[in-house]
């Protein structure tokens, strides 16, 4: 039943910044033979995420690197096609984080995979958006690593992206005042007229961007939800009211260059400010996920949360739109619907 | 009663790196008097920490930086010789932390500082040194931030400091496995043969910092106790295990530098292992010194803490033996005995 062609991207050279074609090729394999215990999947949407070009570079991530030559490893929402496994049925809908890759067809292991229910009342592509990563990273984020109380200032970088608008309107729902940084001033305006962002700073437009901050947070900053790193961090830094919490979930600032990136400059500031500085994976918590996903629902119900998907079709353009996550051209979660 | 002179140490001109004889001078002032609410001191022993440092420089820091002009701030032990506060008598001895002054008498403010007992079985200058800021900073950031549970790897820098060596011995006594690095094979040597670490490096004759550590924590790092930053932080963030907490006590790489400081290179590793980075001032579990030095005292009971004091007479030694603190020539607690 399987047809004989399974395109796929792979790395063919690792980038220095962007990733473009020169660096992930497209090649057309004979479609995988499932053995017992295995599944093969038909894919059906690739999620965009910036942690995957960590993983075409060779130092060291969450993950291991990508080896040269393998199919580019990634999260999808596929259809199970054939299977060799009593837990799955063809037919079935299921999902791999961070272990399926950018092809047509995933012959996954079933211990890493995760069957989702297709009769639903939304989108299936929002198993992996709000439902996935990019949906319970803010939420653990925001609730059990900054650890908002009513009236705490909460400051949040990239707060136009996807994890960042939703960081920001869990600190609302938690009774806090909630500033975002973003890179225009449309993304301004949209956080604050329609997510109702308490204040919005442009990085690009203000230069000095510590006093920036200093003059929307007049009280200082409790929680800072850190998407970027480098100078952004460093100008929260100089913000941090004491007993401060960094919510430390991404630093977009660095995915992009191969020459050693300096920690913060201020990074004495978390002692002097008696600061707690946390990494955090959203994985950590996935014993809790059913929790997190039954809060965010009635929170959708009660039209409390905004969230945007961007997607784009084929597989050959996957690319094209991955490049996009790194050029602040999209609003929302990116994904790419290949079938 | 008081005597016509008080000899002050003030800062004359801010250093760029180790502060000398030309930035710190010597003055001669009358004797304040004391009027009502207020206590004068007559300081016998001044306590040498690094913080001071950092107060000479005009960056910000957890307290004001010092004035041109002004006193040298510090932590003292002095007897009250005049009072004009109820609760303090004359031939009371008193403390005062980080708000006193290298000069033979304080205008001290009775609300800053606190009798102790002199009727006791160990010296006086002990209320500067174990059972101070050098003892509960240790204490505190070892048990209440570093969390240590039995069978821990902890790695401390600047483990042959008095900070350090005490934080080695309290993880140890916490069931840890210890490991230290100094800056001579004589440190190295006495960790481990007088106070027990499991292993010790010497980070001057290791080039791969990294690789050394490895390989004394074959089983990773979970508690990195850290009072250097810079280059040794980067090295420990490369071993730390997943979940790892990094007791942000102090970063002497900095405090004699003008320059912005970068932050750790493998700051990412934060968020790629989990880790908690927290800052913090013993200070801050002031509501539970009276625990801490029970608990201390009942150690050096047992024999089970070891701990050294240098003390140099003469007020006019001061700024040489401040100068040590960096040098790397000093093995416990410095005071200077001034009377």
């Amino acid at each position: 039943m399987s047809p004989a062609i399974n395109r796929q991207l792979y790395l063919h050279q690792r980038p220095s910044g962007v990733p473009g074609q020169e660096h992930i090729r497209l090649r057309e394999v004979p479609v995988p033979r499932v053995e017992s215990g295995e599944v093969l999947l038909e894919n059906i949407y690739l999620s965009m995420d910036p942690a995957i070009r960590g993983w075409m570079s060779e130092k060291v991530s969450y993950t291991a690197p990508l080896a040269l030559g393998e199919t580019i490893r990634g999260s999808t929402l596929g259809k199970v096609v054939d299977s060799g496994h009593p837990d799955f049925c063809v037919g079935d809908y299921a999902v791999g984080i961070a272990c399926n890759g950018w092809e047509d067809y995933t012959l996954a292991d079933p211990t890493q995979i995760y069957k989702v229910d297709a009769e639903i009342d939304f989108p299936l592509s929002h198993y992996l958006s709000i439902y996935s990563a990019v949906g319970l990273t803010p939420y653990f984020g925001m609730l059990d690593v900054g650890r908002p109380r009513p009236g705490d200032t909460v400051l949040i970088s990239a707060a136009a992206g996807t994890v960042g608008s939703l960081a920001g309107q869990i600190a609302r729902l938690a009774g806090c005042k909630v500033v975002g940084i973003a890179g225009s001033d449309e993304k301004c305006r949209w956080l604050v007229d329609e997510l109702g962002f308490d204040g919005a700073i442009n990085y690009r437009s203000n230069l000095d961007l510590t006093a920036a901050i200093a003059a929307a947070c007049p009280n200082g900053v409790d929680i800072f939800f850190d998407n970027v790193g480098g100078a952004i961090l460093d100008a929260a830094l100089m913000n941090l009211n004491n007993f401060a919490r960094v919510v430390f979930c991404g630093a977009i600032a660095q995915y992009n260059t191969e020459a050693p990136v300096p920690g913060p400059y201020n990074y004495w500031q978390i002692l002097a400010r008696n600061v707690t500085v946390q990494g955090f994976l959203a994985l950590n918590y996935r014993d809790r996920f059913p929790e997190a996903i039954q809060k965010i629902e009635a929170w959708i119900a009660a039209g409390d949360l905004v969230f945007h998907e961007d997607v784009v079709e084929g597989l050959e353009n996957t690319v094209s739109v991955f490049s996009r996550l790194f050029s602040g051209q999209h609003k929302g979660k990116l994904l790419v619907k290949i079938r």
